[in-house]
C-alpha cells in the first residue's frame, strides 16, 4: 500500500510548491524577474545606473541585461539618448511595456498554478 | 493600440516559457530537481559518495541535501547503515519513493503549463 505523501513529512510543517519563470529566445533566457524589474526601474528613474543601483545590481549587468533585451527585440526595448555618464536619459519602450504586461500574466497564471499544486501537495 | 508581443520579438527566433519547480518546507528549499536526482542514483547504487559523484556533486553538499530531506520527514527517507568510510550501503526509502513520485507528476503538470503558456506567448 503506498502511503499518502503528506503522511511521511512532519505533520507541523507548512509546506508549499514554489518556483521560478522566465522566457527563452533559442533557448537562451532573456526574460524574467530580474529584467523585470530593471526595465520598471528604469522606466521610473529614466536612468540605467540609478535602477541598477536601486536593486543592488552592478551597472555592468543591468547593461548586459539591456543588451540582451534589445538583441532579441524587433525595435530596441531601452533607448538612451546622448548626454553625461548615464545619456541624457534612457528610456523603456511601448513595446517593452507589451513585454512586461505579457509576462505579468503568465506570472499570474503560474501563482494560480503553484496554489493548486501546494493543495494537491498537502493532500496528497 | 497595442502591439501584439510577438511583433515586438525578432521573427526567426524561437520563445519559449521555461521554469524551475520546488517543494518547500517552512519557506526554506528542501526539494527539487537536485535532491530527485540524488535520491534516484542513491536508490541505484546504493551509495551516497557514487550517486553524488556521478553527478559531479560534492559529498558535503550530498549530504547537506539529505540531512535537509531527513528533518522534514517524519521517518528518515535515507538511512545509511554503519560500515566502511559510505557505510554498509546507503537505502533510499519508499516515503522518498512517494516525494518522488508526486514531485514527478507536479512536474508533468508544469510541463504542460509551460507549454501551454509558450503557445499563449507566441500568438499574444
Amino acid at each position: 500500500m503506498t502511503k499518502s505523501v503528506r503522511s511521511i513529512l512532519k505533520l507541523k510543517s507548512r509546506f508549499t510548491v514554489n518556483g521560478s519563470l522566465w522566457i527563452e529566445c533559442n533557448g537562451e533566457r532573456f526574460f524574467g524577474p530580474g529584467p523585470m524589474e530593471l526595465l520598471e526601474r528604469i522606466a521610473e528613474s529614466g536612468s540605467i545606473s540609478q535602477a541598477a543601483k536601486s536593486m543592488e545590481m552592478s551597472y555592468k549587468k543591468a547593461w548586459e541585461l539591456i543588451n540582451r533585451l534589445n538583441a532579441v527585440a524587433a525595435t530596441p526595448l531601452v533607448t538612451t539618448s546622448p548626454g553625461g555618464k548615464d545619456g541624457g536619459g534612457s528610456v523603456v519602450s511601448e513595446e517593452a511595456q507589451e513585454l512586461i504586461n505579457a509576462y505579468r500574466k503568465m506570472r499570474e497564471a503560474f501563482a494560480t498554478f503553484l496554489q493548486k499544486q501546494t493543495i494537491a501537495f498537502n493532500n496528497r
